[in-house]
């Protein structure tokens, strides 16, 4: 059976998660239907990560197996038909090899984690970041961020619920890097590419092989502790050492993160 | 009487428009009407620049009177109190001089369009850039732009209802600016900057004294008309020439424009 592979963006807020459930409307199952209309056939859509109810994706990947040969040049085009008005795109299709599986094959995925940081509300940032109301130290959070690169036990980040078998996971990279200030841009470039985000915006990218559950939100949630104060770089430490997840940090909503790039 | 300035920043998908009027809510009305609850006395806004139905801001301007001495301290948090649900925000309030007038005291306004370039329809960025599906040379675009630099009779450009006296305008800087491939980066910092964002961007900058009604947005759609091979960059200032409503290209949407600053 031919087998085609998706990249797929989608603003997660209306949805469930990724993942098809009983109690509301997945991206999974909205993507799955939409196929079916093309394809006239129902089949399972495989997807490369399960993002939460209300995280969102720039380039979540899938893959799905049809009996019959589709027509590429035809196939975005078409599924996207079928998805509108829900906010789900897909970016681009291909047929893939029989050995390519969207979530096996991965060998790397990479999240960016958005705060806003500042006294106000968010307006046109809302549903899209995290809120964060006091001053941050994102110098802070990004040293204390680079105690998890490598490989470690990531207990005290994962879900107490995490299915996993193991709490093991390898962090390739982890930056958190600040909005630059308006002001401080000479470079007219530089300004303009951020002109439409807000000038108090911190991101935390992240990048490993896979992540657990809630691992980069609980990550996140930790790393504020640093940047608000209330942890030294010390304390980060060991809540990781500590492996327990009561001893990590609060979960950070789903509304900051973007589930960016998986490479194969 | 005291006057006092503030700094505003809003989402214009839900709004008439800045202005007050009978069918429909506005952000002036929803700015008043919260100034009102806080300091108990009715005074009207006066705003930098009237932005249309769907156009958002970063960095709108507006001052108003008050018969009393207000706590700036308090008075951002409070208007704020007020103001949501609504996704519009005080970002900065502060006391000025009788002399200071949001609309006639500013030497520069600047705005930025946001054109997501690509087949597939927005998720995340829906309400909040044009989505043009054509390729654009971006490159073509800011030199045609270039012809708009300086002193200009924009009538091709302005609304055939604008009211303002004279169509003469004076455009200190326009940019049109291609966010990076990701590929394209070798920096980091400058691949986290842009993460959240689609990477098919483009963004016009243009700066001015003052604007004439709909003059970014039929100047954007002007420049689309150039970049998508529609018009030569030789069309584009004979459009300019003409100084007629009807040989000027057609008006870009509302969700891709930003009120970003305004300079006293």
């Amino acid at each position: 059976m031919p087998r085609y592979k998706l990249l797929i963006e989608y603003d997660g807020t209306p949805f469930v998660g990724w993942q098809r459930q009983a109690k509301g409307i997945s991206i999974q199952q909205s993507i799955e239907e939409a196929i079916e209309k093309f394809c006239q056939e129902k089949t399972p859509l495989t997807g490369a990560g399960r993002t939460d109810a209300g995280v969102h994706a720039r380039g979540q990947v899938a893959h799905f197996d049809v009996s019959r040969e589709l027509d590429i040049e035809k196939m975005a085009d078409a599924i996207n038909f079928y998805l509108r008005p829900k906010p789900i795109a897909i970016l681009h299709a291909e047929k893939t090899n029989d050995d390519f599986h969207a979530r096996f094959s991965a060998r790397e995925r990479s999240y960016v984690y958005r705060i806003v940081n500042r006294r106000t509300h968010l307006t046109i940032d809302a549903n899209r970041a995290w809120h964060v109301i006091g001053d941050l130290d994102w110098e802070k959070m990004h040293q204390a961020a680079q105690h998890l690169v490598g490989t470690h036990d990531f207990t005290s980040f994962r879900h107490s619920e995490c299915q996993a078998k193991s709490p093991v996971r390898t962090v390739h990279e982890i930056k958190v890097y600040c909005h630059p200030e308006r002001s401080e841009g000479s470079d007219s470039k530089e300004i303009l590419r951020s002109l439409t985000l807000p000038q108090d915006d911190i991101f935390i990218y992240i990048s490993a092989k896979s992540f657990l559950h809630h691992m980069v939100r609980n990550i996140t949630g930790s790393l504020v502790m640093v940047g608000s104060g209330k942890w030294s770089v010390e304390d980060f430490i060991r809540a990781r050492d500590e492996r327990e997840r009561a001893q990590g940090g609060p979960t950070a909503p789903p509304d900051g993160l973007y589930f960016l790039s998986v490479l194969y």
